[in-house]
């Protein structure tokens, strides 16, 4: 049996009670680690390690995708195990490896945990009041992509938040050592709630018309927006600010996360007003 | 402290091992048992309260509403547990309890767990292309609200899936009763895929132009369709179909769910195929 099992939002002792009898069993234990991390001072491989009693593997990108008849090796007799931060289905790459061994016959079962998809309740923002999901990427000087800007601005014409989740580049190729034959990877980068709403005020103030026609953009540097860092773990730090307030905000380490938000109940605010940057929600029309 | 701990969907082994440490130290353990249920032969609260080696209290819709007081007592002091099935954020009434907290200044701690907005993933549609949530409510013969149907509609205008939660009711007031001056319960109900199809069916055959005008319905009896059943259990099935397929189909026991699809990418139908009912999706066209 291949088992994918959810490690939730990155304290080691979040695994479920199934889930750590299933790998303390299996015969070989692998750790995805691209898509998320496993944060914070007791936490990451060695109290991974120790928690389970066992040794993991740790599996990257290339791992997971060039390697996968590897990690399927013998899961049609005995038990292995891929442990993924978040739930295990967020991530296309695992519907991947799910199809390779639904092909070879070997049984897949997915053990899920917590993801930032659901836990943004923790918020006060009601789950139900969440239009489709973005991803912010980094800009570079020539590559400034804004689709994520139309998802916003549609979610909000229907009154519906936003989650934006925010660029992780862990064990990117380096291309310029690429192109010369080595294969180096770039320092781990996270994006920051302060870079990405400055990423969303530079669309406020510059809008190009040739992209940002339909719809029109419809959040300002006033739009109410939280922001979400190191959610679920002990370090967990949430702000509510205007668009603009978010711009200069520090929240410390990885990972970050950002909601635009729509319409707002008086409940969601009175929420939001527990760790509000300042009194903005006094003007907030509710409803 | 008050400790909200997610139990997850439903097995009670999905548990957090650190959610398990703390309910078994707790004074009080309260466990709400009306917005999910905690299925199956080996799980429920006898099965809940032997893997946490104590008693727990059970916890209707009255007590977290009408008795927040008492949950709270000595909170502030002593560590009090309430444990949700699925993500303790999924649901309003706990954000009610929280502010209640803070304003007596009981620190609150949330343990997040999985929860079928984000483990729907596992039918292998991607969580990134669902648009917002909707609740498919029992129709009776003088209520048959449609909003969901616009809900889904403009979401398949822009090409997004759509997750729909099925009326759940538990421990409902019998309303004759009531009036009479006793409190007597209605039998649990759980709507079902068929049910919840059949519905849909009935918007798409008999348009009503007085609600249904903007947006048009977008759905039609053949729109492929995902039911879930008891997502995450071992008894877990699924199956994928045209709208008018699942109307027909037996998934069994609770809890059900239904997935109206977007526009599918590829691999998403690759996925689907692994558990469609018939070649509907051949005809399906992708992009």
């Amino acid at each position: 049996m291949l088992y994918l099992i959810g490690l939730g939002l990155g304290d080691v002792e979040d695994i479920g009670v199934r889930g750590l009898r299933i790998a303390r069993q299996a015969v070989r234990v692998y750790f995805e680690m691209y898509t998320a991390i496993l944060d914070g001072p007791d936490n990451g491989i060695p109290a991974l390690e120790k928690l389970l009693e066992r040794s993991v593997i740790p599996a990257d990108r290339e791992t997971l995708e060039e390697k996968a008849d590897d990690i399927l090796d013998g899961a049609d007799k005995d038990d292995v195990v891929v442990l993924v931060v978040g739930d295990p289905m967020a991530a296309t790459t695992h519907s991947d490896l799910i199809l390779r061994a639904k092909t070879k016959n070997i049984p897949v079962k997915i053990i899920h945990n917590s993801s930032i998809i659901s836990a943004v309740g923790a918020t006060g923002l009601q789950v139900y009041r969440f239009g489709i999901v973005v991803s912010i990427v980094f800009w570079t000087e020539t590559w400034k992509p804004r689709s994520f800007a139309q998802h916003i601005s549609q979610n909000l014409q229907r009154g519906l938040h936003t989650l934006c989740l925010l660029d992780i580049r862990v064990k990117e190729p380096d291309m310029q050592a690429l192109i010369r034959g080595r294969r180096v990877y770039e320092a781990p980068r996270f994006m920051t709630v302060a870079q990405a709403a400055s990423q969303l005020l530079e669309i406020v103030r510059h809008p190009d018309p040739s992209t940002d026609t339909e719809p029109p953009v419809a959040f300002t540097a006033d739009t109410p927006c939280v922001g979400i860092a190191r959610l679920g773990l002990q370090t967990e730090r949430m702000v509510a600010g205007r668009l603009r307030d978010l711009a200069e905000v520090d929240l410390g380490g990885p990972l970050h996360s950002l909601i635009v938000c729509g319409q707002l109940h008086p409940l969601e605010v009175e929420f939001l007003r527990t760790f509000a940057l300042n009194d903005f929600l006094d003007s907030v029309p509710t409803g």
